[in-house]
């Protein structure tokens, strides 16, 4: 177990959990994120270790041959995945580390990290999810019945998650991530190489 | 599992358990005390039922006898206990209940009722802890060995709890504490009910 929290927020698309992002990182601003790399290709106004790592379809292969993915899923054709190396090396250093991603990758970066904190972000209910997703203006029909299927699914697996933040307001949501991050520092398993120091060394 | 959370606070003499404790109390108000039984006299500023419940000898050991307790212990040659029925009717009624109590009390509280939410207050060291001890100015060498030698044993039983807090700031370490209540109510399995309704009901 690193010094550093790997945080993991999670929940469906319309869930808030972009929003809430942000809003942990301005209560906490010394969280660090983590940079992905990616086989798409580089827009005009990205930059190289900034928002992406971009790389080609035979390194992203390599990459995952020689295990160095944290996760990794495919959107559109395109590949997307978490370098283990850096995370885990901003996590020794102790600095935590968040991520927001779905369901999918949450499962595998608990599988490979179980000391992962994974915080599940739902709406109140999924008749409010549904308005959410209709008030976006950008769903068809048919896409949106897909995602609330998709949300029914995923909240169904619920015991892959630690907590679950219900998101009515999203400054209140924001403030419970920020709660829960403080409570895990004081989580006796995180604090057993500090109580076992104390112990033998008498101070 | 009641709505409400069984919040103990535990930790040795010196901790500042207790200045934590009302902290506490001061920023989340709502959070209700428990109410001892005790056998020794009622002093002359005291009230029955605020301050503690007064019982004799026999009805304590009935009460002892009917397994009305949560906890009991024998101080000084009266005995002082938590009465269950009370505690679980505010649990039941979605009130947060606070008890400020040892580790031998911790541990029966945590046996009788396993969701209660333990958290052990330590100082920042047992140098610390020494130190605040002798600036009390009222313990002998003797009793002062004791405290520190019981310290150091109960934090080798540092397993018994959910969460330790470092208490270098008492009002550093009571925002802990209500980071800690605040995260333990997003915990997933304190949640279940809610997700399943959610899942029956599509709501």
């Amino acid at each position: 177990m690193y010094d550093g929290l790997l945080i993991v927020l999670s929940g469906p698309s319309g869930a808030g959990k972009g929003t809430i992002h942000d809003k942990v990182l301005k209560i906490l601003p010394n969280i660090k994120k983590s940079i992905s790399v990616t086989t798409r290709k580089k827009r005009i106004n990205e930059i190289e270790g900034v928002h992406y790592y971009f790389k080609t379809e035979e390194e992203y292969s390599q990459m995952i041959a020689d295990g160095e993915f944290l996760e990794t899923a495919s959107v559109y054709c395109h590949n997307y995945g978490t370098p283990k190396a850096p995370v885990f090396e901003m996590l020794k250093n102790g600095n935590d580390v968040i991520f927001e991603i779905d369901n999918f990758g949450s499962r595998q970066i608990k599988k490979k990290y179980p000391d992962a904190l994974t915080i599940y972000i739902m709406p109140p209910s999924f008749k409010e999810l549904e308005s959410r997703l209709i008030a976006r203006g950008t769903e068809s029909a048919d896409s949106l019945a897909t995602r609330l299927g998709n949300a029914k699914r995923e909240l169904s697996e619920y015991n892959d998650f630690d907590y679950i933040v219900f998101n009515d307001d999203a400054d209140v949501a924001a403030e419970k991530v920020v709660a829960i991050i403080r409570a895990e520092k004081c989580r006796m398993n995180r604090n057993e190489h500090i109580i076992k120091g104390m112990l033998e060394n008498k101070k």
